[in-house]
């Protein structure tokens, strides 16, 4: 049966939109958009408002590749902060999450992804120059390396640290091991296997 | 640990009217805001705009209660459609499912709910009356009450009917049976039932 037009080219449009978000399919964004359009005065109009500021005032820091609306953002100009260690992670969300658990107090570097033979991003395609330059700064004595554990995520790791190895750092990777809360029957042999030889003393 | 200001108050507030949306949960929205303003020429501009154009542009059909740029709405004024029926469901995503199935060509009239004690709502909270001043209108003969398979949609459907009873129409309901691509095995009692009852010659 031919689609038919259910409703304005505005709402298609709207909904089109909102089906590009990660979470939301076709489906679920032609249930959002009727929610937005029924709740006019109190998602629709502000949701729009919101976007729009973020859109103006949103920007990347030139520094680290933050999110924020400051460049250099709240993170690279943060006094508190230690400015002897850089946490290395792929993306902005990364940061995001390693903020969100209070995990660290120092300043980060987003490399903007991995590398990848197969999806043609090299070391160029990230920030991992900047990093270098920021590396060699007086004030830095320790590089995380907080990438995905993933072959792409540990191939990236090792270029980076190939790149620092001039440098008179310690350079560090995340600990593998039992997620906090897990169970052992639930996890892979790779995990329970480095839980093991990591052990510590109890 | 205490929550930590991960980003600035611009994208903290479009996180929490994304996780406002059906679909987006808090994790979510985090996600959706920072593909947002990632991708800002792409998506959040473009979103900006169809959501204040939306905003502009969209009202309530007062003689249908369909939600459209205009009012009347399209379907309202279209002449193709078959006016001496009027399709009566409960809420426009319903009116959307229907017209998406292309399974009906006439107008619809959007309850915006159903009779619902435990929830307080009473006749005069959903769009009845209009609807049988419509239905006192000389052109229509058939109501479909196309009301969910719920306690609250039968009762409502019901009430409807009672309301109309005074009126030369035929009031039909939705069949009840084996959704197309159903199995049997999967199917509670009173839908096995329903389909026994309402065989249909092969």
């Amino acid at each position: 049966m031919a689609a038919r037009r259910v409703t304005g080219p505005e709402i298609e449009r709207l909904i089109q939109l909102l089906a590009r978000l990660p979470g939301l399919g076709p489906r679920s964004a032609r249930r959002a958009a009727l929610q937005l359009v029924k709740k006019k005065e109190l998602l629709l109009i502000p949701l729009a408002e919101a976007m729009a500021t973020a859109a103006a005032k949103v920007t990347t820091c030139r520094t680290c590749g933050n999110v924020d609306t400051a460049d250099p953002c709240f993170v690279c100009t943060d006094p508190r902060r230690d400015g002897s260690v850089i946490v290395v992670v792929e993306d902005v969300a990364d940061l995001w999450a390693l903020e969100r658990a209070g995990a660290v107090d120092c300043r980060y570097h987003v490399l903007g992804g991995t590398l990848s033979a197969l999806d043609g991003v090299g070391p160029d395609d990230l920030a991992i120059a900047g990093l270098v330059a920021r590396a060699a700064g007086p004030e830095v004595k320790e590089i995380i390396l907080a990438v995905n554990a993933t072959v792409d995520g540990q191939t990236t790791a090792h270029y980076v640290t190939d790149q620092l190895a001039g440098l008179p750092l310690k350079v560090s990777r995340l600990a593998h091991g039992v997620p906090v809360g897990g169970e052992l029957d639930y996890l892979d042999e790779g995990t329970l296997t480095a839980a093991i030889r990591s052990r510590q003393p109890f």
